[in-house]
């Protein structure tokens, strides 16, 4: 196996001189971690600014004025940085040469870029490793990374190196233009080093210890998930914020290697395995999360016979495609087609458009409006293995006197997606996790 | 409240002087029975050929030759019916008249229709009631019914008459030629029939007591259900044949009317009433009845980050229509979107030209069928008036150890559709059935 760790340390770690000590200490403490991606510094206390926001703002008054006020501001950071940190070079000649090349690149992308590239020189230095441009690895095609071609170009680049800082975020066209991946997208060149250099392990550090079974908000103290599927990620992830861009799990998935979310601030804590596979023998929980989001309205549509009329459902979608409303999910019978939507898709006239063309077009009997809905989805790819689960579910609700308004089971395997009035939803949560989680941990 | 009652009488109740000596009892035990409409004789034993089915070959020979063997088993048929009644006209003369009338209309709606025509003349002759041609009062426009010109028509043509026998399964075009209903549709000529007159019920006579709770081939002598909605009966008629044709309800539902479902050899049974509306008090059971179908395909496709292929959903959909492939239902979650299809829908190549097709234009990571998935559906108007019939039905399906493949529930309140492997299709419409009805009569 593989000897290579990739570790991608995020705007928190690297926000200040006295947080990057500690991403030093996480990587002098294990030789194999041989990669090390960076994210520009982030905020250092709630109300602060991220440099990549100052940059942007840098780009702004560089494009209007040919000057920029805020890049003092930017200048600090990085002296502060490189003095606490005792850097080897001259900061201050550093970022003299750099706004230099700032007045003449004048790109948004190139401005922005620096962040990173001046976090990796530091951490390079500091360490004593090697610090490799991102523009020589990643390679976009268009405004999009061209995933193979980045793929070849990191392997090559990076086959005979060892210990090796890189600049998260952007990348570069065959040009040489600076390209930038989305928000968040130092994620993203983490996934793609590890797959280039056939990592065992990329590591995601950053401010929290991992993945929680739930939103802390609702339920007490909840668990740190200790392994789960991608799959499971992407359920959980889509009804609330993900802590790693999506976009990082094609490339790692690719090479089958895992991503350990890790908190730099607590480098004790094992944190979160994602894998594409998880044997069911190495798994102690029935469940692995449980997601959820409120606010979401049905509509229920019947029309006798309904199946007569060719294309019924597909009709409906289209008017809601038009007025680019999303459907999650399509609750259907005998002469009945539903779905369910986010109400933030039906705001303005967009709702009583969408009636107005499914009465008018589809003449259907009714056109029911049910509101203030919230999904649940329960997340576990070992829920189904025991069928007695199911059960415990719905018995968990039904004893906490929730209103079942939909069930969606059956596309895969890894979850089952509930819909309960708003008013009930924290219960929900909150019955399901201590029936499956309580119960077990603290027996 | 109106005083007049519409019952129809099938096939089966026509097919001999014997037996419709028995629905002369019936309509003269309750002089209510005011209009009465009749199918042409149907079956006397199993292997015989029902009326309609001889006519139709009678149509053929008349158009090919201008003459008809076939038309003298008719003949005896009728015969039969009319000495065995003792009818005060001479059959022979009508019977060799209206073959005349064949041979000059040469149509094969005309020659068809001949079968009720005469069956009402009959009946009306024996029970002194006035015959009345269902070409004066059931309209047509084009090849379809007129629904508000024929209430206009039949209201009219009715309001003075008392004592009627109308003959079913056609009316006539405007300008006078007769046109068909389409197979069993003397069903939906007494529900017109019915609507025209405001009956307080239409009865709907055949050779069976009603609708029973789910298929005696399947449960041991299940019960009769006493009552029910349209939309109940829809959702359990959607999954097997129905007794009654289902444009039936359109017409009666419109004017609050129940329809009573009898049988002609057990009067003394009830027999099922099909209302609008029935008020939750008015039930002692919860479930109304089981329905399913076996032989579902379910197709399962997998993207990563489908939400952000815009109207995934509506695409895959419009794929299916093309194909001429209706799609049950829509289980989908996160990354996945899903399709429980009937089988003979993806006979031939239609299955692989529809996932060739998903493959190519959607881009999916993984499209996976599951074969062999049968559909059950509980229904009843009360299953979720109280919460604890949800787990009742979970529990009694896991206690006999069926593997859930998919759960739709949401699109009404009326009932819940699941997915289970063929194999357990009997064992789990036995579970839910003993759990909900055996226990609560047999208590």
């Amino acid at each position: 196996m593989s000897k290579i760790k990739v570790a991608k340390f995020g705007g928190t770690s690297m926000a200040s001189s006295e947080t990057i000590k500690k991403v030093i200490d996480i990587v002098k403490n294990d030789e194999e971690r041989k990669f090390i991606v960076v994210s520009a510094p982030g905020k250092r206390f709630s109300d602060d600014i991220k440099v990549t926001d100052l940059l942007y703002k840098v780009a702004d008054e560089i494009l209007d004025s040919q000057t920029s006020a805020t890049y003092e501001l930017v200048k600090q950071r990085f002296i502060e940085i490189a003095f606490g940190l005792n850097v080897s070079f001259s900061i201050e000649t550093v970022l003299d040469q750099i706004f230099k090349e700032m007045l003449y690149e004048e790109t948004v992308e190139f401005i922005v870029s620096r962040g990173e590239y001046l976090s990796a020189m530091i951490l390079a230095d500091v360490l004593g490793f090697e610090f490799v441009d991102a523009k020589d690895l990643i390679r976009f095609k268009g405004s999009k990374v061209d995933y193979q071609l980045t793929n070849k170009t990191a392997r090559k680049a990076l086959k005979h190196k060892e210990y090796v800082v890189i600049s998260g975020f952007y990348g570069a066209n065959p040009r040489g233009d600076i390209k930038l991946l989305s928000r968040g997208g130092a994620d993203v060149t983490g996934a793609l080093i590890s797959r280039a250099v056939f990592a065992k392990v990329y590591e995601n550090w950053s401010d929290i210890d991992g993945f929680l079974m739930c939103d802390p908000r609702i339920v007490e103290n909840p668990h740190l998930i200790d392994m789960m599927t991608y799959k499971e990620l992407r359920a959980l992830s889509f009804m609330g914020a993900s802590v790693i861009h999506s976009d990082t799990f094609y490339p790692v998935s690719k090479e089958g290697i895992p991503i350990n979310a890790r908190n730099t601030f607590n480098p004790s804590s094992p944190g979160t395995f994602i894998y594409d596979y998880v044997p069911a023998s190495k798994s102690k929980n029935v469940i692995t999360g449980i997601a959820g989001l409120n606010n979401f309205t049905l509509i229920i549509i019947e029309k006798h016979l309904m199946d007569e009329t060719p294309g019924f459902d597909r009709k409906v979608l289209s008017f809601c495609e038009k007025l680019d409303i999303q459907v999650e999910h399509f609750p259907s019978g005998t002469d009945t087609f539903s779905m369910m939507i986010e109400s933030k898709y039906l705001t303005g006239d967009k709702r009583e458009t969408l009636i107005n063309q499914i009465k008018k077009t589809m003449k259907p009997d009714t056109v029911e409006v049910l509101e203030n809905i919230s999904l649940i989805s329960i997340v576990g790819r070992n829920l189904m293995a025991n069928k007695y689960n199911m059960l415990k579910l719905f018995s968990a609700l039904v004893n906490t006197n929730i209103t079942l308004r939909m069930i969606d089971y059956g596309s895969n395997g890894t979850n089952i997606v509930i819909g309960v009035d708003d008013i009930d939803y924290e219960y929900a949560i909150n019955a399901v996790y201590n029936e499956f989680v309580r119960e077990d941990h603290e027996r």
